[in-house]
């Protein structure tokens, strides 16, 4: 690491200008949450692997910004050199770099790994010190890592419309009327899942995430995907070809984005419906229209390609592909739903497998049962890891339908890094399984039909009254957002507290939002609304999706989450005050929370009859998927509790 | 009225520049709420008597917005020459102003009645149409209106420091240290509460709020107070002098503020302790101070005076004395306390007093009973309206110690009337009392030691099923915000949901916000904080002062709202997450909810207990204020209830 930072300070010397500091943030050319292996430059040269940071060196300093959900997980990885920058308490990046840089200082980015918003607002913060934000030619830390992994080749793949649910021609429609009714004659379709939902298409560029190292350019007359050519088949190729898609290299986009803005770009093919006014995917003749803009979204376009463009001519806003993904077509809720029965009865089956464990190896009162572990009972060879344990879901999972690999990577932790929020065990150092320890496990799956997300914490021995107080009150909060209805026009940001005020009553909180889009056979979280403290005023509306996943860390101790994955619908209210539609949540993950775990006396009857209710139906969906035993498992894990 | 706008629109045209709309607020030089009759200009050109809206004069139409409140008052009450703006539904009056007055439009208004965030919103809205925001020298309305009243000549009187509780001196201490913090020389205060908070004043200029027409500026080392000097008794004026305050008159404001402006604003007397550095009143020698701005609350100070100072100087901030208004010592909090059981009393005597009458005079079952009224039993001759009954609530209020009189005008409102949010019954025109419907009445008094609000939704006869469980849902709600606890740094925007979420369960919501500060002996409503749908970033705080009051209206037919002030203070929870401190409400208001109308299985048992719990306090802090039959009545009002 040392090296690294020393490699990187002699190409900052002698680059030209000269550069005082260096960013290098988590993010790949498309703004990726996941990233491919290759684009892992911040991991890379800070040693830091959580999903979120930025990493900064200057000529003597190398500091790492990450969020509440990592200051423990960076602590324990970053070394000396380093030093931790907590959002959210200490300065954000660019306020420190505008205060603590020298005046005039020149720092340097790679303009495919940032953001147009997150550049303008750099830029912004820069002026008052006249320091200067500097676009590399080439990405610094690419230079000096040897051993950096190729890129891959992966097949691009069709994504049916028996999943997809709509043709790619009625997205085109769809998206063309919207380029009209703001004047836009095209868009830079930069988020990898973007394009993928709207060619549908999938690919395995990156882990977790089924998508394809593409951009995309739509015109309203005509559409292009922007891949390395090695992954398209000519079979991938015919069907773009026939949806009036046009493939090109994906190193193309930088010429041809500058070709858009001198309106110079023009298709090689002639896609269906360029002779008529609007055709069945929605093109419409150039010369017919007077739309003079060019749609980029500024979360996701980066600095590189907004470069070329004339910013007068220029529509900064979101995407409106962001959107259109989030609302489900009734083909993908319907997949959705499919995915996480299958999925809840892959997790059951970790329960019994994992119960069973734990009382054969570790002599652990097990799932039901609440007395002291019984250590003359405990296996001294065998053991079971953080990593093993997850290795057995991921089995249980893959056994099922549909399957395509993990939606990212799993949380397994034990006791004390249960409290690490976005832990992620890895095989050489993870903790073992310890039945006098609360064990913790988010994960999900991508399946064909749909991508889940589900977090579950059980204890396999005798919990403390504080664990089970605790757990509780995450109940409790998780029940009251699940349970809520709301007006049409209420975003995510005014639900949060429901999942927060059981826990603020005993002066418990979470630093981390509460909910999050998924994707159906796509990222795994995904906008744009959000249940958070932190403002978005994206209402939320019938037929997204959206996660409900309060929690409480103790650091040094142990983890409490539990998460289902929701669907807004429509709320049958009695009445309609204000003529504005009521909505409400379905919950579509199906697993049981630990009886054990939960303080009874707390929960109000409402509560109570809910998680019954809720077991039920666990036990009813799941049922064709489970063998005898699991159903007896399972049976006994959904009895009706009184109070 | 016809007469008015025909008077109004030739007075535009004889302008210069000639006139095409004619701005009239409904706010005084001041900003203010509530206005003296003088200054009711909104209300006589429009005739519309709601406390908030704004009116707009054009050659050929009158349009009159107003918020969701007086929708339904504003369509009684104007003509058909006045079209209604629903605010939150219709344009707002910048964006319509600029999209429907023609190009280059000349929009007149008076620049002593309106903030500089508001003409500075319209004025950038009035760019893309080359409008023009006019400042008329003399206010139109004034030269039209006839009858206007004159201006009165209310005695200022000093706020003696047992029911202030902090001193002049101390005020202005801390008022000038953060003038220094931002580097300010001096600051414009314009709102009127503020100018007699800090300086221990108060008076009777306007209805219901104890304030004095008057302005201030402080410096570093000077005081001015700007009011017509008949209302300053020699006695006020040396009070006033001992504490550096040198009493200026009203119309002195605009040339002071010019001399400010170019640093020539000197005092005629020398206050105490301008000799040293910082003094008791921390006063500060000018020449030792770098300090070049002058401060103005956008809110409050008006474009007039604005206008006078050079922009590039002026540090457009809210006041710092709304948050330190908002903080209540020790003292007011005692204070208020004491007023709201006095208050409580008082309502309680009234509830009594009602009982009896609806029994007596109209046959009804009563508060307790829930049977249909005896028709037989109605008295002829006598007659309770809306406006003799709320009388009859101040006059048991008047009977108490420290009345000073209304904090606002009693909303007392039976059947289809409570279902107007600021319905003001007049004595010509009101409803008689009806045993069969709701009678809804929000009211509250100045006393000496602190301002009340108070509201309570009572029915004499036998409500219908869904009136119990509206009334049922809306204490629910009542419930759930007052019992909230939450982390420093919590807005009101946050909690207002906790309010909404049992009346959205059912499809039903309130268009207001949900509470807001209440004065110490001051206005009834408070800033800076606010609880309320609309997004306003300040923080709750130890000390603030709350009110706690959602509703429910259905248009013609009944108006539900049940609301308490509250106290915020620091919440005794078990931990500290993230150390930030919790707070919590404490309840000060006292007065019993009716048994009769709550639907006892819709409540939980925390509901419940926190139901009984505040009914026994109701009894025994009452208690020493009631007469024996008060005692019984308030004893079987209060009468815990069991599931």
């Amino acid at each position: 690491m040392a090296d690294t930072l020393s490699a990187l300070r002699s190409l900052m010397a002698s680059h030209s200008p000269p550069l005082d500091a260096l960013v290098v943030p988590s993010e790949d050319y498309h703004q990726s949450e996941y990233v491919s292996d290759r684009d892992k430059r911040r991991q890379f040269v800070s040693g830091f692997t959580g999903s979120a940071g930025l990493a900064l060196i200057t000529k003597n300093e190398a500091r790492l910004w990450t969020d509440g959900r990592y200051f423990l997980q960076a602590t324990q990885q970053l070394s000396d050199q380093w030093q931790l920058m907590r959002m959210g308490e200490d300065p954000t990046v660019d306020v420190w770099m505008a205060d603590y840089l020298p005046e005039g200082s020149a720092i340097g980015i790679d303009p495919w790994c940032i953001s147009v918003d997150t550049a303008q607002k750099w830029e912004r913060a820069f002026v008052k010190n006249q320091q200067k934000l500097v676009q590399t030619s080439t990405n610094l830390v690419d230079e000096v890592w040897k051993s950096q992994p190729p890129q891959e080749i992966n097949p691009v793949v069709i994504h049916p419309l028996e999943f997809a649910g709509r043709s790619v021609a009625d997205k085109l429609k769809d998206l063309r009327k919207k380029l009209v009714q703001v004047k836009a004659h095209s868009i830079i379709i930069s988020a990898l899942d973007e394009v993928c939902w709207l060619y549908n298409i999938r690919g395995t560029d990156v882990d977790y995430s089924p998508v394809v190292h593409a951009f995309a350019i739509v015109t309203l007359n005509s559409a292009f995907f922007y891949v390395d050519k090695r992954k398209v088949s000519s079979e991938v190729n015919s069907y773009l070809e026939t949806n009036g898609i046009e493939v090109r290299d994906y190193k193309a986009v930088s010429a041809d984005v500058s070709l858009l803005a001198s309106n110079q770009l023009k298709p090689s093919i002639q896609g269906k419906g360029t002779e008529t006014g609007i055709a069945g995917n929605g093109t419409i003749k150039a010369e017919e229209s007077n739309n003079d803009l060019i749609w980029a979204d500024p979360g996701y376009c980066c600095y590189a390609l907004y470069s070329k463009l004339n910013p007068d001519k220029v529509l900064l806003q979101p995407s409106p592909l962001a959107l259109a993904k989030a609302l489900k077509n009734p083909i993908e809720l319907e997949g959705l739903k499919n995915a996480h029965i299958r999925d809840g009865a892959a997790v059951v089956q970790y329960h019994v497998w994992l119960d069973k464990q734990m009382q054969e190896m570790y002599g652990a009162s097990g799932f039901f049962l609440e007395d002291e572990t019984d250590k003359k009972k405990q296996l001294k060879t065998a053991k079971l890891t953080e990593v093993t344990a997850s290795d057995k879901l991921e089995g249980f999972r893959a056994s099922k339908e549909n399957f395509r690999g993990l939606s990212f990577p799993t949380i397994s932790s034990v006791g004390p890094n249960a409290a690490i929020i976005h832990y992620s065990p890895q095989a050489e150092t993870c903790a073992e399984l310890d039945p006098d320890r609360i064990y913790l496990f988010d994960s999900g799956a991508q399946y064909l039909d749909g991508t889940t997300d589900i977090t579950r914490t059980v204890h396999f021995g005798k919990p403390s009254a504080h664990e089970k107080a605790c757990y509780t009150a995450v109940l409790k909060g998780h029940i009251a957002l699940g349970n809520a209805r709301f007006p049409n026009g209420t975003n995510g940001h005014s639900l949060d507290i429901l999942a927060r005020v059981p826990l603020w009553k005993d002066g418990l909180d979470y630093r981390h939002g509460t909910g999050h889009g998924i994707g159906s056979y796509l990222n795994v979280h995904e906008g744009p609304h959000l249940i958070s403290f932190r403002p978005r005023n994206v209402p939320l509306e019938d037929t997204m999706t959206v996660t409900d996943e309060p929690g409480y860390y103790e650091d040094g101790n142990f983890g409490i989450r539990l998460e289902n994955v929701l669907i807004i619908k429509k709320a049958d209210t009695k009445f309609n005050f204000g003529d504005k539609g009521y909505l409400q949540f379905e919950h579509i993950t199906w697993a049981p929370y630990q009886r054990k775990l939960i303080d009874v006396g707390l929960l109000t009857p409402e509560e109570l009859e809910w998680l019954n209710t809720y077991h039920a139906n666990c036990r009813s969906i799941l049922d064709s998927y489970l063998d005898e035993s699991e159903k007896a498992w399972l049976k006994k894990a959904t009895e009706p509790i009184s109070v």
